[in-house]
């Protein structure tokens, strides 16, 4: 069966095209600048890297262009769009109602589009994106698989703040989590790797990329994550602050006369790496650069990004009284030996670890980089969150789940 | 020599004096509802309770009643005010300037003003106390003790937020911490009943009352603690929110056209255990005792509240790589053997904790609560910041320090 599976952000569509009989990537690619001049297609089949740019007005046109490109004579890799059976969406914000992934009706289409106002920069698109391809493969099975899902195993201990009850009531502000794809995923391979049943680990899984997350991972359900009711709170990233004492954001507002869209904005586009750095990096590649080079103010950023990483961990250790393993992905996890080496190094020595900096010192490799006697195992674990979207589709659709169990 | 401590709330005066020759309060008391009508002096002479009923129009009118009282034939301690040698205040904000207590002139006092944009709902009051108290006791040496001074030992990497640096240069917008006296007290006295120097002790003192703050005391200096630029950050307390998502503060303004200052107030007194039983309990006590009944919403809430002080001690054990020692003190710390034996049993056994329940079923004792086995030492050491208050005054009078040392 063969699956595409569908990622819309504001301007720009993500996508692959996944052979599911053998778990094999068989096209993928990048679309950007919708509706901004300049789009380009970026194509890769195989090993065969493709660029297309032709303005793209919106994603129903970017993604007829997908499409198009997926079943053209030279660079594509299906003769016919009813070659695929499915499509698989990645949807943001889930709420409260899906703990699970989906097939998508007008019902559970008109929940996402009713949970729009809890994550406004990205549920719009993800709606435009499952719309759209409906219009254009009217006849594959659509799949709504949620960033969200996998945190709605979150106690109220762990998702309530200490806020007015009503506004939870009202509003449903809570804490939901994000990356839930991916904090599954990492930390299922990590208990496969470690040979035992996950319902036996105590896992905490760093996701640290442009966007970055932690999360403990209790007997295979994420009991506690860093992000919140947005993607804002948690650990420094690139542009974001993660956490801030709240009355800061009030505080700024009177002194600098910003609405609440414009500190938002603030906090979420100028502030993280970016923010320490003085408006110079947001790119992590190039803050460990300098701080490697010398550099006080990338050293001080990148010292800041690691002890609030640390601090995290050391947090959800206490939260699930103990830990197994401790597994680093996404961009800078899994890029980064010189992160993951002064995170535990510095920090997590207490827990008995010990490092092989030796095996450390890999990118992108999935394997154990604490040494065979480290009390906690610490791992490298490469997110793929397309194939878990892939793989919930073709579940969904070989099982003929139609309908959400609530209903 | 006879130290007079004042600490100045915004409609409250709270005092003590005491001989330091032997660190015996002499008397001490509570003026509360000043400028409102039905203000009212609380006195204490010994154990001999006063009750004195006078509407008191500002703190200059307060300070007096509490001179006179001090030296009133049948209530009062001393014959005449000249027996008082020295005036210790309690700030609240001592800003970047002051690491340390120093002896109050023309020119501290302006920097204390300058910093009152920080602490707008706390050094205004403290200066009011400060100003009329030179007035009233001319001849007495005047100390201020800052509670964001033992803090200043904290490293960038612990005091920086994530937020663009110009905040940071243009409104001094970082961590300060509060509770700074009762940290360095604890911290101090923890050491002292381990008998081991603290310059080789890893402590976390857990300060959880009507405010509540946690500090990691590495080597005798504090290196992070919980409350930040305001005391809004960190754990839940009784009416605070403590730590949630930054985002949600702009998220409630515009659902519920708050401006700055109606959702400071928000977050600062609706919030907290209140916001959380739905406006029912902001005393711990109240909680505490739904909790054991049964009342489910307290119980939720107390389960909140212990495991938000749980992660903060895991945060602090990473972020140290290690501790000694973790002390509870202030009202909730010192008399809830159930919210002590929570924190740990639930949440720190992995550390090597063994609390000897016998010994936790105790309140406001100093002592150790873990079993003599345990890897890591419990105690409860009840706080005691007119203490550190008076020493540190008489000892800047003694030492003749006049001057800050910074000038």
């Amino acid at each position: 069966m063969k699956v595409l599976v569908i990622n819309c952000g504001s301007s720009s569509i993500k996508y692959q095209l996944l052979e599911m009989d053998n778990e094999t990537v068989l096209a993928k690619g990048l679309l950007e600048r919708i509706g901004i001049s300049g789009s380009k297609l970026k194509h890769k089949k195989g090993s065969e890297k493709y660029e297309i740019s032709k303005d793209v007005a919106n994603h129903k046109e970017g993604l007829n262009l997908i499409i198009s490109t997926l079943k053209d004579e030279e660079l594509g890799v299906i003769k016919d769009t009813s070659e695929i059976s499915a499509v698989g969406h990645r949807v943001v914000h889930g709420g409260e109602l899906f703990a699970s992934s989906v097939r998508i009706n007008e019902r559970v289409l008109k929940e996402i589009e009713a949970n729009a106002f809890l994550a406004p920069l990205h549920n719009p698109p993800n709606i435009q994106g499952i719309k759209a391809t409906i219009e254009l493969l009217p006849d594959a099975a659509q799949v709504a698989v949620f960033d969200t899902a996998f945190h709605q195993s979150m106690d109220p201990i762990a998702y309530l703040y200490a806020i007015p009850y009503n506004y939870y009531e009202k509003y449903k502000v809570r804490r939901y989590g994000f990356h839930g794809t991916s904090h599954r995923y990492v930390s299922a391979r990590t208990a496969a790797l470690l040979g035992k049943p996950i319902e036996e680990l105590k896992i905490i899984t760093v996701h640290v990329g442009n966007g970055a997350s932690i999360a403990a991972v209790k007997y295979g359900k994420s009991v506690d994550t860093s992000m919140g009711f947005t993607p804002l709170e948690g650990l420094v990233m690139g542009t974001r602050s993660g956490d801030i004492d709240p009355a800061i954001v009030p505080f700024l507002q009177e002194q600098e006369g910003l609405s609440p869209k414009e500190v938002t904005e603030i906090l979420n586009k100028k502030s993280g790496m970016l923010g320490l750095t003085r408006g110079q990096y947001s790119d992590m590649r190039e803050i460990e650069d300098g701080a490697i080079a010398g550099d006080s103010i990338c050293k001080l950023a990148h010292d800041i990004y690691e002890y609030r990483i640390a601090k995290y961990i050391g947090a959800y250790v206490a939260a699930m009284n103990g830990v197994d393993a401790i597994s680093f992905t996404a961009g800078v996890g899994e890029n980064s030996p010189y992160l993951r080496k002064n995170v535990v190094n510095k920090y997590l020595g207490y827990l008995g670890i010990e490092l092989d900096e030796k095996e450390n010192d890999c990118k992108a490799c999935e394997k154990f980089i604490s040494t065979p006697d480290s009390a906690v195992k610490v791992l490298i674990v490469p997110t793929n969150e397309e194939l878990v979207i892939a793989r919930d589709t073709a579940e969904i659709v070989e099982k003929n789940l139609n309908e959400l169990n609530l209903w």
